[in-house]
């Protein structure tokens, strides 16, 4: 499997607000890369914390890229898959909406109620780990399915866990133009973090360009 | 006064570890970058976390600099700025060295035994504020000193600061190509954060430049 992150923060690293309020940090001509980005991947990945504080579809809606993809005999559109270790994941949230299908990644924590809510024909539950997903054990799983281009879009407790799992093969990081700030608001990677030069994802960087009022970083990891 | 902040982290934002731990995050190519912004500032500040934590001494060593300096009539060595509302930092820290005047800006909270403490021919001490120093009054007061060109370079909480105080000019910002991670570690801009649009402080990106492994963001502040 492929996996790449795709991201957008502030200049400080920050995703969005402490309130975990959702902002634009990027523009018109970078939210054309992200789709074009989503519409050549077979799933798109989030956690359950950004489920819970943004409910976004992870849709496309453009007809042109829908068709571009069924003419490969792919599905009209990118499968969703949520890192949500207890289950959390509300019934009424729009990732589960039925316009694809969505793989929830979920641990022997997660409650059998939560789970009988959330049990519909386009949902797919991946049991793996004891008290929080195996994050490894759960993609495996969804490859299994077909997925090989995955894209993640956050959060930064996701994010982190797949850079210390040696899971994350690109990152695409669009840095806008702004200072959130913040010492409690969410980073790209969060999480324990990393404490020593032995434990530092190494990148490489691979392109920079300049998109609307900010830029865009793509680094391959090592 | 012209204020530049001039800082390194991670991709993710992060100035350092979890445990504050000084990092390597630019290579030699940044490092002469960083020596000749110093070599034509009046001074160089940090906040007094960072003097807790890494003992910066700041200093100018290259003999060329110094020469170029004295020729043009300025002291020989930047001045040395600690954002310190309690007169922390420590009798022995490396930024009391003597090799330049150091100005402590302080509170009304800052304990007289402490200040007498710090009380020698090369430190000037500023008071201004209550509880926390008031970093305006104790700029101008610097300012009113000569300084006309200052450099700030970290720590995360000085500079939400300043950002938040409308008191930045520029940033330039050297992007490592590493992930440190971790939800405590410091980032660019600490504090309490930014909450809203008519908040977040506007930047403009002026230039951008690869650097060793590395990449250089030089923004302006509107």
């Amino acid at each position: 499997m492929h996996v790449v992150v795709n991201a957008a923060t502030s200049v400080d690293g920050k995703l969005s607000t402490r309130e975990r309020r959702q902002l634009r940090i990027s523009g018109p001509e970078d939210f054309a890369r992200v789709d074009r980005l989503r519409a050549e991947s077979d799933a798109v990945m989030v956690g359950v914390g950004t489920v819970l504080a943004d409910d976004p579809r992870i849709g496309l809606d453009d007809p042109e890229p829908i068709a571009e993809r069924e003419a490969r005999g792919e599905p009209p559109k990118p499968a969703r898959v949520v890192a949500d270790s207890r289950a959390r994941t509300p019934p009424e949230a729009r990732i589960l909406d039925g316009s694809a299908p969505t793989y929830l990644l979920v641990s022997d924590a997660a409650p059998d109620d939560r789970l009988a809510q959330l049990d519909r024909e386009t949902v797919r539950i991946v049991r793996a780990g004891g008290e929080r997903v195996d994050l490894r054990a759960g993609l495996a799983a969804v490859e299994a399915d077909g997925i090989d281009r995955l894209i993640v879009e956050g959060g930064g407790e996701l994010l982190f866990s797949l850079f210390s799992l040696g899971l994350v093969d690109e990152l695409s990081l669009y840095v806008g133009s702004l200072v959130i700030g913040g010492r409690d608001a969410p980073t790209l990677a969060d999480g324990e973090g990393f404490l020593s030069d032995s434990e530092f994802p190494d990148l490489e960087l691979r392109e920079v360009e300049r998109i609307g009022d900010g830029v865009l970083l793509r680094y391959g990891v090592e």
